[in-house]
Formats: structure tokens, C-alpha cells, sequence
């Protein structure tokens, strides 16, 4: 009656900004009709995907990428209220329910002793802020990753979920490609709307001197949380501009051939949200190939800004990477802080 | 009016079920009266306490622990509704916000080029699972630790909150002392209510053949957690009877001298939670010195069946400890799956 | 792995407690063979089913009732993290966002020109206090009311939510029927298990010199609350003990032929939770033939104490009935705090 | 260090956008130095305010006004992540925990007799859609209403929360002040930024051929939620320039000496948010004189223009008027959908 129809959509459903009109055919599947797959490639039970990739040997070759001790913690800030997030999230809303506060008014009393404490409680959309997508996050068809039903998502992930990827965790060599500071603009940042394509990642490589071996763990630095969260004159930030791969063949032929297991990056879904493909509109068609079809592990929202400006400095790109998303059962998502052990 | 009493106390505040008696004095203020601080040793602006400790030294001296690239995760299931809370707390809520239920009805369609995918939120509280504590969430008197006001807990705490700790990261060396396996009953639990002392620590280390160092992080396994999963016959679990670490002046002093950045444990509040000292009822008087004036940080509801397993049966009990708590701004505590890397 | 069976089952999914075996047929399909049905009497587009009979002259029946203007407001008080629920719900959680505890402790000023305010916010099941269901929260078979897909309800009703019953508003001539004091204790409340038959509520009408007239909304007091809320020695309350309307074919008839739009009680689901029905157990079955069958509204978890102690001293059991519940759009319940008006 | 100050002042506390400068005085203490009060006009222990106006007679003058039974619901739509808020909020968000997506799904078995339901919960700022402020939500000085501590907000309002207000309800005689209509534009909508003086509601009675009475409730329409919800080309909504009343001394002494118990309006604030006053700026003053000092409940976000609508055509501007608060013990507002009955 009175619900004017902008409101009616963007209110129904958290992503009908971005729907799709009614489709005869899924382009997707025709596009990746010949696409590499990892199915059943480590069991049809198979939970963690390319995470099998971690296995021991790939824990101690992180272990050897160490030489300093010097550690960074990779995630954004949690704010209350603030924060990049996808259309459809809300940033973390965050509630103290004791403190001072209560005892200061006599509203009340220290525990037996004398010992008085805070605690807080979250509202928190799991993607909200840095975080690891579970496999079964995204899909195409009526299947997610390893031949499971996509009604295994249905009111919580009977498969796949992340609660399995935090039971296995994230250990091993990664390496940064700071793709902002090789191809971007004079404060490092890819311009808006750039599609990182193969060769910006072996370029960029090349140029930090670092040889990619299989089974690295990947951050991409963007710059676009720099951009989000600077003042400089290149600040205008938008979640559907932020530069990040783009599909093509070659880009996941190579993927799968390295046996890349994680892929991180400073941007809110590691790819460009919107490409156009042979003519064709994708939003997240990496998404539906690495996570579904490859069980590689997405990680987005990274803060990668002081980890570059060391590596610059240092010449060190490699590292042990740790992130352990939380034991979510059924979830789609987990907030997330890696670690880079340089 | 028609509300009982039961019910006015209960809903009201969480803590009132331990609110201690109008108490003229504290006791804890002299019961610590000669007890150790660190206030001050890193500046009077620190944030981090004890774990400046744990510099590049004691990060590479974890990294030379780790012999074959085994890892635990070590943070209990998150599962919808269930898990082991202190009282005032809940288990964290999930909720799917999107799912293949929405795309198999036609309520959505799938976004341009046909990938799908799922959403999830919670309602959690930040300590209703494995955590980190800041070193604001506990103190006495009107300071919380490096002497920051009490008031600095109002609705968010502005110094010492959990944000610093992510931002910091715990990496370094870790030590697990099995103190369930070392004293406990025929399936390695200490029994409900039992006081672990300092002479149990160093018994433990000494049965288990390790030699604790200077700055070792601490992982104490009761058996406590396993009690709460298990159907064995020991299994009567209570929140209140969880065997922990009881306070003394040598296990103050020792964990001081000794310079323990981090104390984690197999239960609730690593430390048994109603204790008697010189007839003297206390609630966790060892948040109070250990967190307030060591600035020590503790850690809670860790699943270290696992990884004590594997040590019993390998006799390596070092490890390199990486955890990672979220970068809360504010936050009294975070939720962690902690990795152990053998 | 070490999660044990019953935690899972419970974590799981909230009503996983009551759930039925495998069944080749659905009992209450054949049962409800020959009941009455309201599909399709208001018209294929219909939302609010019975509450169509709540047309002005109804309002103004409820308008004549009014006497003395005296009010009764029937919602429990709701009070952070207490309250009776039905199986895996749980009590709202109340939280501060903004209160004197920061202007005192001057991390927030006062607004311009020195006004302050409060606010707060919570985590609440819809249904997790006094409510109104919504038409589609309960069905059998694939369709909810008037003949709506069951997938209507997936992640929001597009059809019968409880939206639509908040636009129309519950306005009429109430009647309280104090079962409870009719044929109880000496506290006037039923026994656990008690079964209310359509002889219970005819019977207690009489007692009350009460004429039932068509289109009556219905207030049935059971003595449940009170035995919730009250230390008398009677005070063992049980969710699936408490005392309600049992499923009968005269008792539909009933409701059909007496045109009821709107049942309430003083209980968690109106009806006597475990039903034996010719030797078959039923959960709910009222639910499936009244809500979904007939479209009449059930609303729960009343207070009636007060109300009926009024009306046992005055002899006045009808009144004018105003409920409103909040036009929560897609939503299956909303909170609710009727009015009586006597 | 990365955190932009604007990120600061946004997400630290929700109404910094409002921030006043450092004052050495409160103005406001001033401005209503001479201002009445009904401190103790009900007792010391009071907790309602000018509803203690609304006795059996005033609900028996709101019956006396209904003529043909017509309702009309108050409330806006509440539909997930969508409507108008305060700074600082959040609209309503809502998941459902269970429906007809695990029955088809075989997740989830129908409870034995084959009866299904569905089930949601939200996350809601209570005064995040049409609601009834506490006596406690705003105040000025060290004093909420009737003389208690503003301290008594503190994590939970000790004296007059909103609970009481639930408790108590609000029922009487309603007259609309369709001040649009009478003095709006061609859509009979203020301008954006309007004030409305105590004139504007005399001659928009007097045009409306109503003769206001002592202790009316008043529901006054600026059209603003109909310009949020329009797409008609006026339809540029602003929170910040919502028309609303201004204070003055003599409209402050007219609801005083008029005995108004409770004035409700289609905005956010009742009042103009932002309001210059002898040269001074003002937040919100009319919340500080009125629910402080004359303990009258302030009511927002209404959707009047449906009731205008019928007014406009039939003349008749009164009616019974009923709003119920929901219970919330220790609240500082609460959702609310109120009916008014012509």
C-alpha cells in the first residue's frame, strides 16, 4: 500500500540490488563447461577442499619462511557500527552488558572478594568483517563444493561448513603480491574498477623478486581498505569498484595447477563484484568456480597495508600464515584475524 | 507485584547468583597488599601487559619448537544454542539470513551469471566460547590494570580492551601441562572442585619431562572440557565444581618471576571459581592480581583433549602457539580458536 | 568427533527434542478428514482468516461492553534473560547502548543545549514473550492457510505472516473463561496435564453467568502463569505438562460454528503441549486445524491473574479486547500486550 | 593509526554526530528555570507520569467518541533492515530459525502427528520503528524524571522505564492534528524543516472544527513519514529536517495547564531536531521539559495518514485511542502499534 517499491526491494532480501533477471540458461555453466574441478579428488566426504594441500610439509615450509620473529595481525578493526561490509550485512553492532557502570551506582555488588568484571555481547553478521567464506558459501547449480546438495545450506551448512575449516586450520607458506604497489597509484592503490588479471600476479611477482611455489597461500593487496579507511584524495570508496581478480581461463588453470589452497585479499570478495565476461554480466563467477569447483578457500577484508610497507622495506614477501576461523558449526562464514610470521 | 523473588534476582543483572554480601571492605585489596605488579614496567601507556613478553626472541624460540608441522585447534565447537557459559551468558545464536531456501522457492534469483550463495549472522556473547580475556574485563577497586579508572569499562572499554590484543597477536612458546593426565582419575580428569596448585604445575612438568622457561605460555588441561562432552560415567559437569588453579602467594610470585604472558585452560575461568582463602570466600580472585596487576592474559574453554593425546603419546609438550583474538574495539573479550603447531 | 549425541541432537535444531519418527503417513491428515475449513470463505487473497469476523459491528459489541474504564494489560513483564519459552527459544536479552553511565564518566557530552538520552536495544524471539502467532506459523501436509504453499514460510512468510494481522488489529468483544478457577486448585489453577474440553469451557461459562456469543474473542485462564511466576507450594511448572485445550471434532466445531476469530490463554501454546488421540501422540494438533484450517488466531503466554481476580469480584467477564501485534513483515509471531477494557 | 577520525567519531558512540561543544553550562537549565513541573503532583514514587491523567473517565470519553467501529493501525511496516532511525540506530533485523526449508529438506521431521511450524527472532533497537519512549529515555542535569538519579539509567532504567508504561497502557480520547493538511503542500506535507507552534495546532483544530479538551491525547501529522515512504516529487526525507514542534513557553504551559498525558507524531522526534532558541542551538529540548519535568509521554513514528485520510473525509477527528508498550522491564522505549477506534 503505502511501501514505495525501493523499499520493497531492498528490504525483502539482503542482495536483490544485485538480482539477476529471469534466466532460460546459467551462462556460468556453459562458461565453465570445461573447467578444472578437485571433486572427490581427497574423498567424497571430503570437508576442507584445497586446505588438504596444508599438509605437514607445507606447515614446515612455512615454518622456514620465518627468519625474524616479526608478527602481523591481518584483520580490521571491529568498530561498533562502522566498517566495510557487503549490501545486505550490517557492521558488527556491539553491547556491554556489565561494567563499572552497574557498580559505581550500587546496581551491583563486587563478587565475594572484592573482584568486579565487564562482559559484552555482539549482534554480527560472521562476514562482517575480515573473514574465511566456507565452501559451501557460494555455488552454482544445484550443487556445492565435492558433489554435495545446495540444500545442504539450507538453515545452517550440513556440509562444508566453516566450523570444519576451523577444526583444520590455515597453516602454511604464504606470500604477499602487493599488485597495489607494482600497478597502482602514487599512494599504492589500484585504481577503482581494475581487474587483476594472471600476468598482474606473476608481474608482480617478478618485480618483488619472489618465486611462487605450489601450494602458496596467496594475499592480494589491493589497497582498497587503505582506501576506505584514508583521507587521502584518492578516498572515494565504493564496495562495487573495488579492484580485484577477474576471471579467465588461464587464471584458474593456473590456480588449480599450483595447488593454491587460500586465497586472501584487502577487498570485500578477492574478485571484482561486477565483470563482464565475453559480454556477458558475472557477479562473483570466481566464487562459483575456486570455491565450488576447486575448494579453494576465499578470505577477504584483509588489512595488508603495514605487512606491504614492511615487505617493501625488507624485501621479505613470505611467511608462516595462520588464520583459525572459528568453529562455526553450520556456518556460512567466520570472522577471522590472521597472523603473518615473517 | 506478581514477579518472585527467584526471578527478580536471576533476570535482573547476570552476576547476581555470586553477588557477594555489603562488604565494609575488600578483602582482595589486602589480601594482595604486598603482591607483585607490573603497572608501569612498559609505560604508563601500555596496553598489552604481559604480553610484551613475547617479542621476536620468544616468537622464534615457538618457531624452533615445532619438529613435524602437526596443528591443534584448539577452541571448543561453536554449535547453535549449546556449549558450556558462565552464568549471566548464553550460547551463541545462529541464524542463516540467505540459503539455497530461498533460491529452490524463487524468493531470489541466483546473481547475474547464475552464482549463488549463503549468509549467516549471530547474537553472541563474546566470551560464550573459547576467548580471550582483556585485560580490562576484571579487577578491584577502582582501577584496572596500568591504573586506568575503573570507569574506563563504561559501555566500552577505552584502554586495555580486547582490541589491543588482536592487534598484538599471541605468538610464542607454548607449554600444555596435563595436569588431568598427571593427578587425574582412570579417564585423566582432576575431579569437580579440585584446587590446582603450583606444586601441581611443576610436578606435572616434571612427570611430563619438560623444562619450563622464562615467558612460556601456559596451557593447563584440567579434563574439564572433556567432562562436559563426554557420556562417560564421570560426566556430572557444574560450572561452579570445575577443577582450576587456586590462588596462593608462590603461584602469584612464581607466575611474576617466571614472566607468563598467557594462561590458558579446560575450563570456564582457569582458575576454580569459588575459593576459600583463610576462611575467606573469594570469586576468582586470581582475574584480579594475575589480569589487573601482572597484566596477565587469560584464556578460557580450550579443547586440549587432542593435543594432549598426541603428547602423551609422542612426549612433545612444546609447541608454537599462535592466537589471535578479533580486533574488538572496546570489547571485554573475543572469541579465538587458538593453534598449537608441534 | 567429541561432541556426544545429545548435544548435537539439541544444537541442532530447536525442536529436535519433540521430534516425531519416520512416519509413512501423517496422522493428523486422516483425523482432520472431515473438519471444517475456512479456505477460500474471505476470498483466495484472504491474510487474516477469522479475524475477518472482527468487522465494526464487533467493535462495537467489544464498545458496548465497556462499563467502568477499567484497563487490564495482559502481557508478562519481560525482563532480560527470564521468562517462560517454548523449547529452544530463549528470553530476550536487553541491552544498553547509551545511558548516564557515558555522560558521567564524560566519554559522551550532552546533546546541544544539554539534553542526554538513553537507548537500548535486544536479541528477541518473536514468540519468546506474550504473542499473537502469525496464520502461517503452524500447518501440515504442504500448505499453510487458505491454501498457501508451505514454502511460503521459507526465511519469511510472502504469505499469513504476522505483518498483515498487525495492520488489521485484534478489536472486539472479549470474554475471559477462568478454567482455571472453575475447576481448579485451592490457588483456582489447573492441574499439570490437565486437558480443557468444550464441556470445561461451556461449564465454566455457565458459572459465570456467561452467554457465549457468536464471534467472541476467547481468554482462557488456566492458572499456568501464576504457577510459573509463584512460590505457593503448587509452583511446579513444566512446558510440557501445562494444562490446556485438548483436540476434539466437537470442540472445532465448534470454534467453526461459533465464528471464534482469536484464542488466548495463559499458557505457551493454548493447547495441552502431548496429546494422546486414540492412542497416536500429537504435538499441537490444534494448531494444525485451527490456524491452518480455519484461520483463527492463537495468542499465548497471557496474564490473567489480575483480569480474572476483577472479574471474580465484579461478575463482569466481557470486555472490550484490544491486541495489536507489531506489523512485522515476513514474520511467523510478534510480541504483544493486550488490553482488556471493562 | 590507519583508523580515519571520521570512522572514530562515527563508530564509537552512536549520537557523536550530535555532539555538543564542551560547555561550562547547561542552557537548557536556564530556559526552564520558570517551566512548570508535576514532580510529586502523584507521590514521590510515581512512575507514569501525565498517564496518571488517564483515569476510568478519560477511557470512557475515549469510548464515547467511537461511532462505527472503524480501527486503524498505527504502526509502520517493520520490514528487515529497512525505515526511518534515529543516528546511532539500526533497523530491525530478522531471520527466522526454522520453516518449511528444513521440513523439505529432511532436516527437520514434523512433530509427532505431523503438525509443522515456523520460527523467527530479531535484533531491534526498541525505538527502531513506531514507538513509546520511557519517562527515563531523555532528561537533562543530574535527574530523570520525578526526581530519581540519572544514574537510575544506568544499564537498565531502575524507575520509570518503560515497563511501566506497558504495565499501566495507554487508553483514552485521541484527537488528530492533521497539521499537513491544513498547512502543507499540494501533497499536504510541511516543508522540510517546519516548525509547528503552539498557533498551528490551535487553528489546525479550529479548521478542523475540533475543540480540544483537557487531557486529550493528540497525535499530531507533518506528513514526514509519508514524504519517507513517497516517491511523489516532495519526497526528499532528511532526519535532520523532519517538521516537528519547536519549543516555546507558552506551548509548554498550554499541554501543562491542558493536562496532555501523551503526544505522538509521524517523525522521529516529535519535535524539530535541531531547533535555535534565542539565538542558541537545541537538541531535542521539548523531550527535556516535557518527559522530565512534566513526565508526558512523548510517541513517535506513526503512520497517520491513512486515519487523516478518513478524517478529512468524514469530519470526525477523536477517537478511542489504545497503545500497549510492550513490558520491558528496565527499558528505555519499546516498539509499539497503536489502534485508534473511530
Amino acid at each position: 500500500m503505502f511501501i514505495r517499491k525501493k523499499v520493497l526491494l531492498t528490504g525483502l532480501l539482503s542482495s536483490s540490488l544485485l538480482m539477476a533477471p529471469a534466466l532460460a540458461h546459467t551462462p556460468i555453466e556453459g562458461l565453465l563447461a570445461d573447467a578444472p574441478s578437485n571433486w572427490g579428488k581427497w574423498g567424497e566426504d571430503d570437508q576442507v577442499g584445497a586446505l588438504n594441500y596444508l599438509d605437514s610439509d607445507q606447515v614446515m615450509r612455512g615454518i622456514q619462511a620465518v627468519q625474524s620473529g616479526q608478527t602481523y595481525t591481518l584483520q580490521l578493526p571491529m568498530t561498533h557500527g562502522v566498517g566495510p561490509v557487503f549490501p545486505g550485512r550490517v557492521p558488527t553492532m556491539h553491547f556491554m552488558s556489565q561494567d563499572e557502570g552497574l557498580y559505581s551506582t550500587d546496581k551491583l555488588e563486587a563478587l565475594p572478594g572484592g573482584v568486579k568484571y565487564s562482559d559484552d555481547a555482539v549482534f554480527m553478521y560472521l562476514q562482517g568483517t575480515t573473514h574465511v567464506d566456507a565452501l559451501g558459501h557460494a555455488w552454482y547449480g544445484d550443487k556445492v563444493y565435492n558433489n554435495n546438495s545446495a540444500d545442504s545450506t539450507v538453515h545452517g551448512h550440513d556440509a562444508v561448513d566453516v566450523g570444519v575449516l576451523g577444526e583444520k586450520g590455515v597453516v602454511g607458506h604464504g606470500v604477499l603480491l602487493d599488485v597495489g604497489r607494482y600497478a597502482g597509484n602514487e599512494v599504492n592503490r589500484l585504481a577503482p574498477g581494475s581487474c587483476i588479471h594472471l600476468d598482474d600476479l606473476l608481474n608482480t611477482a617478478e618485480a618483488q623478486d619472489v618465486s611462487l611455489q605450489k601450494r602458496d597461500i596467496l594475499l592480494i593487496r589491493t589497497g582498497s581498505m587503505g582506501r576506505y579507511y584514508s583521507d587521502q584524495p584518492d578516498a572515494e570508496w565504493d564496495a562495487m569498484t573495488e579492484p580485484g581478480l577477474c576471471y579467465s581461463e588461464e587464471l584458474v588453470q593456473w590456480i588449480y595447477d599450483m595447488e593454491i589452497p587460500f586465497i586472501a585479499a584487502d577487498n570485500l570478495a578477492v574478485e571484482l563484484v561486477p565483470q563482464e565476461i565475453d559480454g556477458q554480466d558475472y557477479v562473483i563467477p570466481l566464487h562459483g568456480v575456486l570455491m565450488r569447483d576447486l575448494g579453494v578457500v576465499l578470505s577477504e577484508l584483509y588489512w595488508l597495508d603495514d605487512l606491504a610497507d614492511s615487505s617493501a622495506a625488507d624485501g621479505q614477501y613470505n611467511f608462516l600464515f595462520t588464520a583459525a576461523p572459528l568453529k562455526m558449526k553450520r556456518g556460512s562464514g567466520s570472522p577471522v584475524n590472521p597472523i603473518a610470521i615473517k
